[in-house]
């Protein structure tokens, strides 16, 4: 591997977090609540680390597949370290796997908490912890390549490595150009949701803060009591409709602007994930309606969770540990399956849902008719090899990781429901699971070891599994 | 599909079935209970209906594939239903669902039951329910193949259908042949562990009883405590290692008898499958030290435990609902694992687990290096990539099936716990899951839904998930 490349370009990225902590930096001179001091000595560390790194000088600018994935592995590992230093120096959570925790959950857009009490923390530190939702919604990676042009004339192998699903969409040839339309589509809906938002009455900071959480699919409120505490259907609803919207992958959008409307619409993964997402609301509403009086307000509450979690956001308006064993079970079964591949959200991906899905019904095929050639098509295309074997590798990578996680976290002591569904909700980068980590609970009572675990499975998850575990790989590191 | 042909092999088996009903006849009528009568009614209806459909005149002989796996498809459940009958006559089983459940407990080799009180049965009746354990531990179809000679020219196809694992190791050049082999290592091995429960001074019938048991790895015992009221160590040692023998490939016992030690001993299966198996022991009997007391009742009561949920018998000498979090969840994942190919146990089995982690190490690999070429070796083998393709695809029909019926059996709202484990104790053919199924435990509750949904997930776990499926496709009953 090319080390001094792969540090260097990491260094980079370290520099563009230490100028985005500028945002909660002036909501802190702003709103006041004592962090400013806190933030700017985390800016600092940042900015010097980075800066260092970013002098090193690499023997060539080659930057290959293993390089690119390296970036975004260690990269993102940095990042979150770094992002949980303000939380350290203010001392609102004093030990740094906490930290580390919180920050990891939040640039990987999962929700997961360690605060029993969030309402405690200054508006900046709050403001932060958002922020980084929104930010490692697109990926940092991305947003380093929008903003630094050339950062390598292969760059193509950073995208890839940051982006979710099984392959990836090249929008138009140019990395960067890739890039910066992806952040501009990102931004125009994110501005559209907040204007929908300040109109339902919501103040300027919380539409804010549940903006970033709702676009980057993350999950984190500034109330304890979630999206439940605004205590506004409308705002609900708004909610509910844009993180389902945020869960679409972006490319649709991309070809509804240029009216390519086979392009847009005619993708099948959209209607998949349509269809899940509709016929789940419609089950549990009915399953929910003896608790909830009446339908509208079951529908209401059942649309709002079930797009919660399919996108992997994480929101809560009720405590659903107290619905029905069915609905909690179509829960459970949504944060595996996850939302579109190109989009914010985690878990395995729609797209994939149907790869694997179309391989299972080949495998029947075969068994009845053992000579004859079967070849996947997708979306009218036949499908590699490849992918299909890529596709299905990456659901028993997913499911070793889910089961291992478990095991370890099963030497704490919490339940079955506890421990699986807490892998399940930082893996698929969800946020709250079931029983004690349920929409009202929290990850505090974990040990240490369990923490870190479970950062290592929201990266795992975020950058779909196999970066990660390359890090473990002797391989990667040799020198060629 | 040659539907005559189909229908008038499944008529022999059916006749093969009621043949084996006069094994409890004669013991019902040494040992008197009052329950003779039933089973020779049962006797005559499946001789009867056996008799008429091999009565059916196909126009050709042609055994393909979809044949082969529709015999043995329909066959099990035909099997099940009339061998269910039984307890339905003498009235100590009044629903016909709970007496297809129990029946197809039996020949799958699950053990799990509906029954609240075993000991209420009578010894003819108990007799029969242990004794499909050992008939459907080698296979109904392939005890057809060894009395039957001449099933047809191409009956591989059958026994392909029925034998577990991903490829078949044929012994011997002849279909026939290698039925009689396997039936002859089969019953002598049964023979040995007859023997060796004699000794430790267990009477006649129980040691019948619990050899059938673990030869099939079924785990019905006629004990509401299971092994743990015969309240005999030694008993308990012999039935823990021979658990642990059976669920061994019986092609290492052939290659071993043969003196072909490479094929045998070098087996990688087979060291994966030690390694496992005494890696979990020790690690529980660690585990649970504190509740066991002392070292050696710890290391008991764990290989007992492992061998048992490895193995997918089911046995209990323990309520290990009650131990630490972290025994119950390493035997989940045992519950998922299974025994080795090849053997009367279920479960995913060892060897698809190797070749499953070498494709995920591979793809890791590819991640590093996108161009090298990676074929996957198997004990010094290159492995062919469409048998590499059918086990990833097996593996995510399995979960596919784990999480549809645990979806379904949430209907009963009891705990995630209980529902989970519910259907990996029957996909896997184990018995026993945790909580409300725990090992003293039962599954009377569920309602009707959820016990055909289960005895289905028995079935598909027992013949490997396609066979059963296939039954749902349109193209596998088409004329030609």
């Amino acid at each position: 591997m090319n080390k001094r490349l792969t540090f260097k370009l990491i260094g980079k990225v370290l520099m563009v977090e230490a100028a985005l902590m500028a945002v909660p930096l002036v909501v802190s001179l702003l709103m006041g609540g004592g962090d400013a001091p806190a933030i700017l000595i985390s800016m600092a560390i940042t900015m010097a680390v980075g800066g260092l790194l970013s002098l090193l000088r690499p023997r060539n600018d080659n930057l290959r597949a293993r390089e690119g994935f390296a970036i975004v592995a260690l990269g993102w590992i940095l990042v979150s370290f770094f992002g949980g230093l303000p939380f350290f120096f203010h001392g609102s959570i004093p030990s740094l796997v906490d930290c580390f925790f919180e920050a990891t959950s939040g640039f990987t857009t999962t929700g997961s908490t360690i605060l029993t009490d969030v309402e405690a923390l200054p508006k900046g530190l709050l403001f932060w912890r958002s922020f980084t939702h929104w930010v490692g919604g697109m990926g940092v990676l991305v947003l380093s390549l929008a903003l630094i042009p050339k950062m390598g004339a292969r760059s193509i192998h950073l995208m890839r490595a940051e982006s979710p699903g099984p392959s990836m969409d090249k929008l138009v040839p140019r990395v960067g150009n890739n890039a910066r339309i992806l952040y501009r589509l990102y931004i125009a809906l994110s501005a559209l949701m907040l204007i929908a938002l300040l109109c339902t009455g919501v103040n300027l900071y919380d539409s804010l803060i549940h903006m970033f959480g709702a676009a980057g699919t993350g999950g984190f409120s500034n109330y304890n009591l979630s999206v439940g505490a605004l205590n506004n259907p409308a705002a609900e609803i708004v909610i509910g409709v844009f993180m389902a919207l945020f869960g679409v992958n972006f490319s649709v959008y991309y070809f509804l602007l240029r009216r390519n409307w086979r392009a847009s619409l005619g993708n099948s993964e959209l209607h998949a994930y349509w269809a899940i997402l509709l016929g789940s609301t419609l089950i549990i509403a009915f399953n929910i309606l003896p608790q909830a009086g009446d339908f509208l307000t079951s529908l209401r509450l059942s649309f709002f969770q079930v797009s919660t979690i399919m996108t992997t956001t994480g929101y809560a308006t009720t405590d659903f540990n107290l619905w029905p064993q069915l609905s909690r079970t179509i829960l459970v079964m949504l944060m595996l399956i996850g939302s579109s591949a190109g989009s914010t959200g985690g878990g395995i991906k729609v797209v994939r849902l149907q790869l694997l899905c179309k391989s299972m019904v080949r495998e029947i095929r075969r068994t009845v008719h053992p000579r004859s050639v079967n070849t996947i098509r997708f979306d009218g295309r036949a499908v590699d090899e490849s992918v299909i074997s890529s596709t299905l590798a990456f659901f028993f990578a997913y499911i070793f990781v889910l089961l291992a996680s478990t095991l370890i976290v099963s030497l704490d002591g919490f339940s079955f429901e506890t421990n699986f569904t807490a892998v399940v909700a930082t893996l698929s980068n969800i946020g709250p699971g079931l029983d004690m980590v349920g929409p009202m609970g929290n990850f505090s009572q974990f040990s240490d070891l369990s923490k870190i675990v479970l950062s290592l499975c929201m990266l795992i998850g975020r950058l779909e599994v196999f970066p990660i575990l390359m890090l473990a790989a002797p391989s990667a590191w040799r020198k060629y």
